[in-house]
């Protein structure tokens, strides 16, 4: 684990391979008609099978009723405790748009296109959500925009949103965020939270100043947000602490500016699971670690839509012979938190996990959900002690002590 | 969670309400005849309908084989660190009883009358359990003591045991007890364990000297015993924490004691569940948070009477229906430690957790016994994290990170 020194010495390097596939907001809930979660009531003959020869448990990302965001939830997998290891959502997003020239000192922030009405006041907080092809001219207008002394760059994301980023001396990312969160209420001003972020505060206002007079005159984005202000975040590189060779595959910019943070190699993939699994088959001789990113569990789950999730989960299961036929030292299927259909909301249910080793060939586990792994052999344990079973089963760990 | 600053930002007022019901002493353990626990064999039919339609765990109150009192079994329940807040036991007798007048800098003791023989040898630790009929013109005697430059009050509580008081320049709560724990040896000296809490020491010892000359002729309560010596314990304020409004409902004075140090609202209420429930419906309005305390489990656990705990259990389980007709938004039932009847005392076993709430319909948790408990969805968490579960419950808790 990350802020274990006493374990550096126990992690040994190896050719064996780990493989962790994530899955977006994995566990789920009984649905109240039928007293069965998403895993229970989806077809999965791939992931119930191999749970039969695999370990199973359960993974508390934070703590008991706490409900992760995706970041402390990943963080948590790989072994950063979520609760020291703080990472803004404006950095996040940042490192994980291709071409964006964030560096030290820089100070960036995540941008959505708005609506807002003649008075000022809110009413889209994403501007009906509009395409890449409509926001991406936008950006390079906004990009244009020049503020006294401080140099800002604007980067289209995907949609309705962007990454502003500024660069000057003495900037501070201790500012408040202008999201009312709420619609019929006027924007907030960008307030500096103490001395040193006042030109970083003046800077913002200013570029919204002028940000709303160059789209004053659009239907839908005629105005912008700006939130999750952060520096360049400092952590402690994953590939040191456990000696691995790590790489990243994901689709969603988020999880690789994490995964980037974190010191892992980000592998450039496509927008489908399935270019992603293209991509580790192809890039699987060059490394260790492989972190694989799943996302449209949490999609359906945040939806709302308990089918929706079923059938996520049931694809799912269609690609797992692909994972296994690349014969994986170690897999490991996890989740950053659980997305509960039921709630339409990340939640802060114990997350499902399973193992699959050569060590786990006589666990028969009776299939894989939110039951079954509450009984299973890896017990109820804490997301950030995963990356240490995963070594340890890999054979990445020697004792520790004599 | 009290000491975490970072999950401060998390919890949101609402209108939602938590009624967390402590039954003390509610765990047990199976009687050696049939292999069932109290919860086991008593006849709960609301409680056992409840569990099919909530969530069940076990929470370990402060580590796995620590034994809690009361005090530290509460406090863990309401999300203090037992093993980093620490309430003398003096000062939580104290803040129970009304008009105890103890401030800032005051040092207060548990009393006992007791027993001695003519060689001062300690006959009855309890002086015969005199009822207070008998105890309270004896407090009034010893209230009257004076001591040099030191101000001594003395507050009888109920039956045999009494409050003292010092008020004065410099004390400290620095002092061993007089109480050998075992009969015919004689009492001990309070001594100092610290230079500051010479004074403190002296003036205990010659109330005590005073006390025996005033109480020579009683034929039981001759003489008195002090310990849990006490300053007024400084807890962060349980209200502030989690942004709630708390209220404890308790008949016995400890408990009322402990949630007063906390910062919870304590309602005046009877001597009865009862009248405790009565208070409870009286004043449901008023707070968004209540604590209510049933003492008669841990009472029959600590006498070694299996029957009379599950008697208990099954007088609660009949006054359940009112408390599920206040139709809370949470619901837990839970306990501040285990009291199994066949060991006559509090023991280390962890405690059944029941709650109740609108995400939990789907469950179908099969009874509410430490055995099901065991298997619940909630699994096996510590103490301190129950209010995180119950706010999360409530809604009262945004998404940590993004």
């Amino acid at each position: 684990m990350i802020d274990l020194p006493l374990l550096r010495d126990c992690f040994a390097s190896s050719d064996a391979k780990i493989v962790m596939l994530v899955v977006d907001g994995l566990g789920g809930a009984p649905h109240p008609d039928t007293g069965k979660s998403e895993l229970e009531a989806a077809k999965l003959p791939n992931l119930n099978a191999l749970a039969q020869r695999s370990a199973l448990g359960l993974t508390i990302p934070v703590l008991p009723g706490v409900t992760p965001g995706s970041g402390p939830g990943h963080m948590a997998l790989f072994g950063y405790d979520p609760l020291k290891h703080v990472i803004g959502r404006g950095a996040l997003e940042a490192m994980g748009v291709a071409g964006v020239d964030f560096q030290d000192g820089d100070v960036v922030a995540r941008g959505n296109f708005c609506t807002v009405d003649a008075n000022g006041l809110l009413v889209d907080r994403r501007a009906g959500r509009i395409p890449s092809r409509l926001s991406e001219p936008l950006c390079r207008e906004l990009d244009r925009i020049k503020v006294d002394s401080i140099d800002i760059r604007v980067y289209p994301v995907m949609d309705y949103r962007f990454v502003l980023r500024m660069r000057g001396d003495g900037l501070s990312d201790d500012l408040t965020e202008m999201d009312p969160q709420r619609t019929g209420v006027p924007l907030q001003n960008v307030k500096a939270l103490s001395i040193k972020a006042k030109s970083a505060a003046e800077a913002c206002n200013e570029f919204v100043r002028q940000a709303r007079q160059l789209l004053m005159d659009e239907e839908r984005a005629n105005m912008v947000i700006l939130r999750g202000f952060s520096g360049m975040p400092h952590m402690p590189s994953m590939a040191r602490a456990y000696g691995l060779n790590p790489a990243a595959i994901a689709a969603y910019p988020m999880y690789r500016g994490l995964a980037s943070i974190l010191g892992m190699t980000v592998l450039p993939t496509g927008a489908t699971f399935e270019d992603e699994l293209d991509t580790l088959e192809a890039r699987y001789h060059e490394h260790d670690f492989f972190f694989i990113h799943y996302k449209h569990t949490d999609t359906a789950g945040e939806d709302g839509d308990f089918d929706a999730k079923m059938k996520a989960l049931e694809d799912l299961d269609s690609y797992l012979p692909r994972l296994l036929d690349l014969r994986p030292d170690v897999l490991l299927i996890a989740g950053d938190h659980s997305t509960p259909s039921i709630m339409a909301n990340h939640s802060w249910h114990p997350v499902p996990l399973l193992l699959h080793s050569k060590w786990t060939g006589g666990e028969r586990s009776d299939g894989f959900s939110e039951r079954t792994c509450a009984r299973g052999s890896l017990g109820t344990i804490k997301a950030i002690h995963v990356m240490l079973m995963a070594m340890a089963h890999a054979g990445k760990m020697s004792r520790f002590g004599a």
